[in-house]
C-alpha cells in the first residue's frame, strides 16, 4: 500500500507533515509518499533528524512537485492552473494507481474541487461529502456532511446515509450502524422543509437500501454513544461540527484555569492529572484523524488545516485502515447494484 | 414587583416549582405568585416544610387555577380552550398588570402561542423569539433565536440583532454588545441564502439601528468571550443550542468516569474536587436561568422543561433582574422610534 501525503498543504507545512510521516512510518506497513519540493523536504529531514530520509525508513519516499496551492487561491482555478502543485500531483498519482489514498491539509475548496474534477464521483452518487469523526460516549460519531455542500436536497441526505452505513460497516465492524437525521426534535413533524422531506425519503427507502434509520436525532442526544452517524446538510452539519469544536476549546481552557487558579488548587490537582488527561484525550476529536471525502472513486482524506505532527501521524494511521477495509470499493459496488 | 410562576408546568411540577420559589423568596425583594391548584400547593408546602405558606414568607402567594396544559396538548387549541389552566391564568394576570413577569416550564409551544395571542407582539417586531443564555469564556453568550421560528427571513434576523442589543445593554450593562451572525465561515460570501442575505441587511442597517454587528461567527469562536450575542434562524439556533447541551452532558459524564475509573484515581481526585466543581459550574448553562421570549409586550421567561428546584430558583432570580432593568419597555420605545 502507498499513502500519498501532500507535504506542502496546511498551516504548519511542511514541518508538521514531514514529522508526522516520520512518526507514523514505523507504526504502519504502507509506504508514505511525500509530495512536494524535494530539495526542501530532504533538507528539513536532515535538519530534524540529522540523517537522510533513506536511513529513517525505506518506506518513506518523495515525489517532487514544484508548485503549492495557497489557502487564498481560488479552488477551481488553482486545480486547473497549478498543474505541478503538490495537491494536483497527489491527485494524479492517486488516479494513475500510483498510490492508494491521498491526504491533504491544504486549501479545502481546492481539495474538494480536485477530488471531483480529477478523481471523479462514484456512479450513482450526486454529491460526494465530508464524513467527519467526532468523540461520543465510549465510541466515535460520524457526521456527514461536515460542510462540503451548503445547499442540499433530500436525495443528497439519503445518499449520505447510505455512504455512512457502508463506511462504518467496513471500518468499525458495526453491521447495522444506527443512522440519525440531525433535527430540532424527534417527532416526524419537526424541522425545516429539507429535514421533513429527507425524513420521509429515508423512512421509505431505508429497508431497501439497508440503512438502519433510527429517525430524528437532536444535538443533545448525539453524543450518547447510541448513534453511529448523524446526517445533515453541509450548512447545518458544519454548524454542529464547529459548535462542538468551540465548546471543546472552552472546556479545555476552563478546566485548565480552574485547576491552576491558585497555588492550592495547583498542588491539589497534581494527583488527579492522569485522570484529567485521560478525560482530555476522550474529548479530543482530533485524535480520530481527518475527515473522509466519501462519494469519489478513490480514498481521499482531508486533514485538519491546523494539523500538527501528532495529528498528521493519526491521520496517516487512519488512512491506512481506511484503505485496508476497502470501504470505497464496497461503496462503488453498492451504488452500482442500486442502479441495476 | 410580582413574579408570576406557573406552578403546574414542567417535568418536575409542582414539587420543583414550589421548592424553587421557597428557595428564591429570601434572595429577592419581589413577591412570587404561584399559579395552580391551591389545595395541592398548600398541602405540598405543609409536607415539605412542616408549616403553612404564610409562615414561610408573606411575599409568597397563590392564585388558584383548576386546569393544566399538558406536554402533549396541541398548543393553540390548549391556549384557547383551557381558560382556567395555570398557563392561561398566568398570562391573563400578566396582561392585566397583576404581575410583572411570567415564568413557565410547561408546554413550550403553548407558551409561545399564548405569549403572542394573549400578551401580544411589540409593534414593529414581526417575529418574537427566544433568547437563551449559554456559558462562554468568563461571561455569558446570548443565542437568539433558540428555536421558536423554524423558518425565518432576513428581516427576522435583523430584528433578533436589534432585540439582543437592547436586552444585553439593559441587563448586562454592555453599551455596545458585539453581535455576530452564526455562519460556517467568516467571509461575506459564506453560507446559505438566508445568512448571505441577512449579512447584507445587517451590514446596511447596523449603524442606523445602533447594532454593533461584528460579522459572521463560526461555532468554534462563539464561546471565546469576545461575542455577546449570536443571531440565527430558529432551526440553526436550536441545533447550536442542543449540540452545546449534548456535548456538555458528554463532558460531565466522561470527566466523572475518568476521575472514578479506579480506586487510585478516585483517591487522587479528592484534593482537586473544589477546582473541578468550579469548572463544572462554569460549564453549566442552566445556572443562567431560562430563555427570554423577546418581542412581546411583557416579560416572559421560558424555564427549561426539566427544571429542578435549583433551576427554578435561578430562573426566578433572573426574572427579577430582567424586570428591574426594564429591557422590554426599552424595546417597545426603540421599535416605536424606528417606525417614525
Amino acid at each position: 500500500m502507498k499513502i500519498i501525503l501532500d507535504a506542502m498543504g496546511g498551516d504548519n507545512a511542511p514541518d508538521a507533515n514531514i514529522k508526522g510521516a516520520v512518526n507514523a512510518i514505523n507504526k504502519i506497513k504502507a509506504e508514505v509518499v511525500l509530495v512536494g519540493k524535494e530539495e526542501i523536504i530532504r533538507s528539513k529531514i536532515k535538519e530534524f533528524y540529522g540523517k537522510g530520509m533513506e536511513e529513517i525508513s525505506e518506506r518513506l519516499k518523495i515525489y517532487n512537485s514544484t508548485e503549492i496551492i495557497e489557502m487564498e487561491d481560488q479552488p477551481t482555478v488553482a486545480i486547473k492552473q497549478k498543474k505541478d502543485s503538490s495537491m494536483v500531483v497527489g491527485f494524479n498519482l492517486l488516479k494513475q494507481n500510483k498510490g492508494d489514498v491521498f491526504i491533504s491539509a491544504g486549501n479545502s475548496g481546492a481539495l474538494l474541487a480536485g477530488a471531483t474534477l480529477l478523481v471523479g464521483r462514484i456512479k450513482g452518487i450526486d454529491r460526494p461529502a465530508l464524513a467527519g469523526i467526532l468523540p461520543a460516549y465510549k465510541k466515535q460519531l460520524i457526521l456527514m456532511d461536515c460542510g462540503s455542500n451548503t445547499n442540499c436536497k433530500p436525495i443528497n441526505l439519503l445518499q449520505f446515509a447510505q455512504m455512512s452505513t457502508i463506511y462504518i460497516r467496513n471500518t468499525f465492524g458495526i453491521d447495522k450502524p444506527a443512522i440519525g437525521l440531525l433535527n430540532i426534535g424527534t417527532e416526524e413533524t419537526k424541522g425545516n422543509e429539507l429535514v421533513k422531506e429527507s425524513y420521509r425519503l429515508l423512512k421509505e427507502n431505508a429497508e431497501e437500501l439497508d440503512i438502519n434509520f433510527i429517525g430524528n436525532v437532536e444535538g443533545r442526544d448525539a453524543f450518547s454513544g447510541k448513534i453511529d452517524a448523524i446526517i445533515a446538510d453541509g450548512f447545518t452539519g458544519n454548524v454542529f461540527l464547529k459548535t462542538t469544536e468551540g465548546l471543546g476549546k472552552l472546556v479545555k481552557k476552563s478546566l485548565k484555569e480552574s485547576l491552576l487558579k491558585n497555588i492550592i488548587s495547583k498542588i491539589a490537582s497534581v494527583p488527579a492529572l492522569p485522570a484529567i488527561n485521560r478525560f482530555s484525550k476522550t474529548m479530543d476529536y482530533k485524535r480520530y484523524g481527518g475527515a473522509l471525502f466519501l462519494g469519489v472513486k478513490k480514498p481521499i482524506v482531508k486533514a485538519h488545516g491546523s494539523s500538527d505532527e501528532k495529528l498528521f501521524e493519526y491521520t496517516i494511521l487512519q488512512a491506512e485502515k481506511f484503505v485496508e477495509n476497502k470501504a470505497v470499493d464496497k461503496m462503488i459496488q453498492a451504488f452500482d447494484k442500486n442502479r441495476n
